[in-house]
Parts: structure tokens; C-alpha cells; sequence
């Protein structure tokens, strides 16, 4: 399962306040059970120590480097240490923190850039947290475009939901549905189609990705009598990346694309906006759906849940959605078949 | 399984060129393995003996009362005559036969409505083939709602999709997704959730029934960052119907409402749309969903499938959602817990 002789995973540490830690530290006591692979933590160590002890977890947690980090895992927890104030409240969102949790992210984006670590996991963040201490980004995806940008233009990233081999890419995301058809645009569809396509090959070692794309109305618009978008928009999305050589199908009607048969036939579906690949994705996956960033020059995996504050510092979270992104963040920088 | 005692179901035989007829006939030959309920079929009987010989079905197929067809449905096939050209030819719309298949739905509702039988299923049909014989409704389930009017003002029915106790209703159906939005009003998911709450009450037997109700926007508008229809349209409507003592809740984000653990928590959900609605029902119930009709004097149910004509008259097709709303309709005609 884990890759031997290479770089460890990063892991941000993510709001405080939130699930985030609690499951960092359990997957981390459970680590030789679960064949996990080396990570580093980045986070402020004196909070991590607090949380551990909160949650009754018994082991040494150790300020480190990733290089180093990887060889001290099998014996302790290692972690890049943040400085910052960063206190031990489980239940509330930790403004306070939002200096720390903003570095921390940086720093791990910054070592995973520079080939220090593999691949990054990120726990969630609460947007509303951070925007005290100046964080000026629609979401946690697109500060790590920028990061990753360099100070450059950032690309477009894009959002995959996987479990398992289902994995399914909205092409509009965090907008309101009366939005999504002025949005939906053959460029869209095209760019999000190859950045999909690309990552299938290079990520996840498929070397000839089957892409089945979603329409957007009811029946995919049963041939113009509900709605013209899959005629004058996706349509001939799917023609022109036919003719590229790429095997894409589409658009079908939604409801029997994500009929279990029919989605197992692509590597990965486009859906048209934010419900219509979510609803299909956690109707299969329960909690253990992982949502990927793909078009960025690193490897980026995170749980598909939020802080759960209402967990938060009580042990009793599901740790299965953190999991799998470990466990995908591996398997996408670990050797390809 | 089967009431005793009681009126026959009916079935209307659907398009003549799709796997309808192919479906019913299959199942009656099941009939004792299965424990059906009587049924009788409203259809042209020399159609029906020809395609149940190409599909090599061999029992008696007799013309008869819904009353006497109760007590043949042991021996024979009962079929209530309807007289018309319906050639047997399978894998195409069979315009010459949209008067026969008419009169089979209208004779079928008559005798639900005069009680001569207990419930109604109805085969697939091709609207295409019907709109050349003068067919002027914009589908099915408002053809069946006119004729249960009889000459009245139909009342607006609401579309059901079930498997086993999960049930879901879409808020608006058949439209292009751009004027969801605009169709989405407090009054609508009034109407719709005052129906759906009358039938769950009395044709599924459940005194109080639980209603969860989706947003419209992804993570059901985020307090009005990602829409405002949840805030102005739906809560509103959500508010109304817990005054009125119905134990409803929402709006939820549609992707966690559907995760299995909550949707269960419902006797119904509510969706806004049409995918909304139909993506995890179908992701949940492969092929075994069914479509009732709320809101009719009558109870119909359909199997959640159309004509599909590649199939037709080779006996390939699956009857597992035909099965279903044969046994559904039983269950919803039958005596409450």
C-alpha cells in the first residue's frame, strides 16, 4: 500500500475548531493497522499535543523536517511546526488561528511544490475563520491555485469527487443552480474535459480515459423539446474532443447516466453543476467519497466533509472520508501500472 | 401478497411496439411463482395472443369483465377487449394502433373510478405515435389526471418515484433547468407537499408522515451565499407546513439529504427538480424504481422505464420495474397496517 523510499505525504491541519485534527491524530494511532503511508502534519505541535491528550491518544508527537519526518513515523507523530496561537477548542471556529492555519497550508503547499513531500491532504477549514485574518479566496481550492501559481496566473482548477473507481467532475461548482446554464459554455466543458483527461492519464495512470459527460436538463433535453444546451453547448464540447481522439461520450440524461452500470463504463463523468455530481457521488459513496484537485502541479486530496463542529474534540467522527484521500493521495503519486 | 376477496388491478397495454406488452405477459406467466395479485389486462387480445407467441408464451388468453378476469386470473390471462388495428411489430411506434392504445388507458380508468377495479398500472407509451391520432396532453400522467377529472378541472398530480421505503418527489418535473428557478414557488411546494402528505397519509398507510425537503442551490444556498431561493421560497413553504402540524423539515443541502442514513429518516423527500430527484433514486433502486401518481381519485403506478424499442418482442428486457409497480399498486389498494 505504501510507497517505500520516497517522500512523505503533507497533511495542513486545517481549522482547529473543527474534526480535522482529531482524525489526523486517530489515523495516526491506528497507522500500523491500516498500512498507512508516512505522512507529515503541518501544524502548530503544542495544539496537536493538547488535542491528543483531549482525545485520550498516547504517543510522542515530534517537531521535525518532511525528510526527516519520514523516518521517524513508524516511532512518532511528525509535524512541521506553525508558530502562532493556536488554542485547543473543539466546538467553535478559532479566528485566533487563522494566522497559523493560513501558514500552515503554505508551508506544506510550498514543501510539496519543491518535492519535499509527495502529495498534500488538506483538513477542512472554515472559510468564515479565516476571512477575519485577511484570506480574500472563494475556498480553500482556489488559494491553493494561487499558491501554486507562484504568484503567476493560477489555472483553472478542477474538482473531482472519487471513490473507489466512480469518480465524477462538476464543470460549474459553488454557484446559484439559476446561474449554471448562463455559465455552461463549450469552452468550459473543453477545458474542464482536458484537465480531466490529462490528470486520468498522469494521476491515476489511465493511459486512454473514458469520459462520459451529463446533460443538463431533464432527459439531456430529449432532443430540444426540454431545453437547447446539450444541442448548441455540450454537444459539440463532446464532438470537438471526439475529434482531439478523446473517447467521450455524452450528453446522457443524468439519472441513467449515474445508473451504476452505465457511470462504470467511464473512468470519470462530467456533471453540469454542483447536486448533479454530488448527489450521485454520496448516494454511493456514504462517507467515504474524496474530493481531488485536479489541473495543479501537485498532488492535492482532502475528506469530502467540513469541520463538524458539532464533533469536533468528541472521538466520534467517521475518519473514513479522511481515509481514503490518504490512502488516493498515495495511490496518485505512488508508481503507475 | 395478493388481497384476497377484491377487484382486479388494471393494466393498460402501453405501445404495442414496446417492451410493455412483452413485460405484462412475461409476468403473468410468472404469475404463481411470484404470488401476483389478480390483474387484468385493458388491451387488443389478438395482439396480445401473437406477441405472447413470438416471445413463445404459451397459456390462454381470454376476453373478459374486470369481475370475471378476478376469478380466470388463475388459468387464463384476462384481457379487457379493446377493438382497434394493433398490428404485432415489435421495435418501432406503432402509429395505427394510438386509438386502441387511448381507449385501453380510458376504459382502464373508467372501470378504476367506477371501482370495478382497485388500482391502475399503465405500460409505457410513445407520445409521438399518439400526438398523429389527435393525443394532446403533454404526457401521460396529465392525460390520466384529465380523464380522472371527468370534464372537471384536473387536479395538478405529483410524480412519485419509490423503491422500497424511499420515496421522492420532484417539485417541478419536465422543464428546461434554466426555468426551474423561475417555476419555483412557496405555493408549489405547498401544493405539492399538501399531496404528497394526503396520499402517504392515505394510500401508504402512515398516520404521520416525515417530509424532508431539499434546497434548490448547492449546500442548499449557504445562508444565501449561493442563492437565495432556499431563504425566500422554500423556507418559507417549510415554516407554513409545520404550522399546518405536518413533521416536515429543510431545506437540506440535496447531496447529504440523499446520503442513505437521512434520506431514510423520511417517509417522502421533496425535491426541486427533476434530476434532483430522479439521479438517486435510480442510483439507489438499478432498475427497480417505480413512478406513482399522487394526487388522483385513483392509485397508478408505473414501471420507471419507457418504451424501449431495442428491446421489444425479444424478451430480453428486465420486468423488475414493472414487477415493482404491480406490487406497489397492491400494496397501495390493500388494507393498512
Amino acid at each position: 500500500m505504501a510507497n517505500e523510499a520516497v517522500q512523505p505525504l503533507a497533511i495542513s491541519m486545517g481549522e482547529p475548531g473543527g474534526i480535522g485534527p482529531d482524525l489526523i491524530l486517530q489515523l495516526f494511532a491506528q497507522r500500523a493497522a491500516l498500512g498507512l503511508p508516512p505522512f507529515v502534519v503541518y501544524g502548530h505541535i503544542g495544539f496537536l499535543r493538547a488535542r491528543a491528550a483531549r482525545l485520550g491518544l498516547d504517543f510522542d508527537i515530534v517537531s521535525t523536517t518532511p525528510a526527516e519526518g519520514r523516518q521517524r513515523f513508524a516511532d512518532a507523530l511528525p509535524v512541521v511546526d506553525i508558530e502562532g496561537l493556536v488554542p485547543d477548542h473543539p466546538g467553535h471556529a478559532t479566528p485566533v488561528s487563522a494566522v497559523a492555519v493560513i501558514a500552515s497550508i503554505t508551508r506544506a503547499v510550498e514543501d510539496t511544490l519543491h518535492g519535499a513531500c509527495r502529495g498534500l491532504v488538506t483538513a477542512p477549514i472554515h472559510k468564515g475563520a479565516l476571512y477575519a485574518a485577511g484570506f480574500q479566496h472563494p475556498g480553500h481550492t482556489e488559494f491553493l491555485a494561487e499558491l501554486c501559481a507562484r504568484g503567476g496566473t493560477p489555472r483553472l482548477p478542477v474538482m473531482m469527487l472519487a471513490h473507489e473507481n466512480l469518480r465524477v467532475v462538476p464543470a460549474t461548482i459553488h454557484v446559484p443552480l439559476k446561474e449554471v446554464p448562463s455559465l455552461l459554455t463549450t469552452d468550459l466543458i473543453l477545458s474542464t474535459a482536458r484537465t480531466l483527461a490529462h490528470d486520468l492519464r498522469t494521476r491515476f495512470g489511465i493511459a486512454e480515459p473514458r469520459i462520459g459527460v451529463a446533460g443538463l436538463n431533464p432527459h439531456a433535453g430529449e432532443a430540444g423539446t426540454i431545453g437547447l444546451e446539450e444541442l448548441d453547448i455540450i454537444a459539440p464540447a463532446v464532438a470537438t474532443l471526439a475529434h482531439e481522439g478523446l473517447a467521450v461520450e455524452g450528453p446522457f440524461p443524468a439519472d441513467t447516466l449515474f445508473y451504476l452500470p452505465h457511470w462504470r463504463k467511464y473512468d470519470a463523468v462530467i456533471a453540469m453543476y454542483h447536486d448533479q455530481a454530488l448527489i450521485p457521488i454520496k448516494t454511493v459513496a456514504f462517507e467515504e467519497a474524496v474530493n481531488v484537485t485536479l489541473g495543479l502541479p501537485i498532488v492535492r486530496t482532502s475528506p469530502d466533509h467540513g469541520t463538524a463542529f458539532d464533533l469536533a474534540g468528541t472521538g466520534t467522527a467517521s475518519n473514513a472520508s479522511f481515509l481514503a484521500a490518504i490512502r488516493l493521495a498515495d495511490t496518485m503519486t505512488g508508481p503507475k501500472a
